[in-house]
């Protein structure tokens, strides 16, 4: 467990310890999409990260600040997204049982690719109690360690870890997107940037249809999460008090896309870079798409969160 | 013009000549594939590559190979595939005009995308006689140079740079794989292992349904194309006399797939490797899973050709 918000060394540290555990992954970019947008942009591949997304970061972060005795109990979460397959891969990879709360009607492929990592999935109501009591019970009953999604130091500075990257291998960085969920990553990034190049504007983007980190950041205090739909279905959660602390203070803005807006940009990313991305994923592109004026030749670093994707439901 | 088989001095000649209009593509690495083939796959990703594929290389390379007064008089070929917008983005970074013959049935987008790089698209009957006429009538026209898509030494000393590029980054490989179709890769491919590596085997991955190079192989003379119909639409093209005289001699084996295995390799590169690849493409892999057993544990190179693919019609 990390109880400070990450110094620079926490990050540096974690960077340490997650070396063997994930992969270092590559920086690519695109004159296409560079005439198309206007900007010169770094995109940082975390769709090719284990488990297709940079949640293992996070995850193998918190995992392996564990001692070994408190390793030994296992890792719990509840997630059926990349989390919850971040905390399996997690816990296979340090030998120790992992316990994944779902809920009953999450689809079976979902409950199959965490069980592919040998963790135990426990299926509860599908309703954010019935999933906490599940944990609850599960934690209690097996001494697990609970991972947070997002809301937990260790896990933010392994997101860190993917703009330490990032900004180590393209220098001169002006601007940095990052989608903005639960805010572990954005949260990550801004404290990298503001550890390593403080000059660089860090902008979150989010769908219109969860603004409430855009409503919060606005208004200083966690704002509720809109019931509304989004394909960006990897952003549909609230902020913690540990993400937002950080984000209130070292974000510079937070813009908001469409539904139409995420699915254009989505599609240029898929025909233009040949990458599987996800949807939440287009969300930093749609951003600079949405303002070429502010963009304009601005070099732009944008971390690609993750690729995973049903391939037999796509928007186009 | 190149007016002989490609010598080792030729490639590398070739690889200078197109530096800066090419690019160098990443060599990507799956440990979720490994696995699952039991080899260990060193993916070449001219997916990447501008336009989309592969192709750039031999365009590039027979259009630089052309002295000041041919190249003003621009490029011509018929093709409705890669290799027409392989051209017509070479004229355009020559700045020199181009002339891609299409059949007058082909798709729309595919004449926008010739056009959009500032080429000329001129239509034709949809037969190959009609094909040849026009491009006759253009060349007389226009005195423009036709670059055959594949059988031309100029065109396979631009291919065989992606294997070049592949090999002085990988060391130790045992075993390449490329697709067949007219040969022109295939053909590069097998001129550069048998200069730089002739210890490695060198295969031709093939559909079923359009197996003339399996055929043509195994009897010793260009066999015709089948009239059958496969995904891989990119490989139905009869060999030429120049890349099968190559073949014959440099070539271990051809091996066939099925339409089933091309599209559940497909799957599984667009899956786990997170990358957008046409169906052509994924015949290499599909041969590797085909045979595990001939395979297993060896260290094998792909070219990943290409990833052009109409993101509207996928095969699942």
């Amino acid at each position: 467990m990390l109880d400070r918000i990450p110094t620079l060394e926490d990050i540096q540290d974690c960077a340490q310890r997650i070396q063997s555990i994930i992969h270092h992954t590559p920086v690519l970019t695109c004159g296409n999409l560079d005439e198309v947008s206007g900007a010169q942009i770094f995109f940082k591949c975390e769709n090719f990260q284990k488990i297709g997304a940079f949640k293992m970061r996070g995850a193998s972060s918190a995992g392996t600040l564990l001692n070994d005795e408190a390793r030994q109990k296992g890792l719990a979460t509840h997630s059926s997204g990349n989390h919850g397959q971040a905390v399996a891969l997690t816990a296979k990879m340090l030998g120790v049982p992992a316990y994944i709360v779902m809920p009953e009607n999450a689809p079976s492929v979902k409950k199959n690719a965490v069980k592919g990592y040998g963790a135990q999935v426990i299926e509860c109501e599908s309703t954010a109690a019935g999933r906490q009591n599940m944990l609850d019970k599960v934690v209690v009953n097996t001494g697990a360690h609970f991972i947070s999604p997002y809301n937990d130091y260790g896990v933010i500075a392994g997101q860190a870890t993917a703009v330490v990257e990032l900004l180590e291998e393209v220098p001169g960085l002006e601007i940095m997107i990052t989608p903005l969920g639960g805010g572990g990553l954005m949260a990550g990034a801004a404290l990298a940037c503001h550890y390593l190049q403080p000059s660089i504007e860090v902008i979150g983007g989010e769908p219109k249809n969860a603004d409430d980190g855009y409503r919060s950041f606005r208004s200083g205090k966690i704002e509720p999460l809109a019931t509304e739909v989004t394909i960006a279905d990897g952003l549909r959660s609230p902020l913690g008090d540990k993400t937002f602390g950080i984000i209130k203070e070292y974000v510079n803005d937070v813009v908001t896309v469409t539904e139409e807006e995420i699915i254009h940009a989505m599609r240029l990313i898929w025909e233009r870079m040949k990458l599987v991305i996800e949807p939440s994923c287009a969300v930093p592109f749609a951003v600079v798409l949405q303002q070429p004026e502010r963009f304009k030749d601005k070099k732009i670093g944008i971390i690609l969160t993750g690729g995973n994707v049903d391939l037999t439901r796509l928007p186009f």
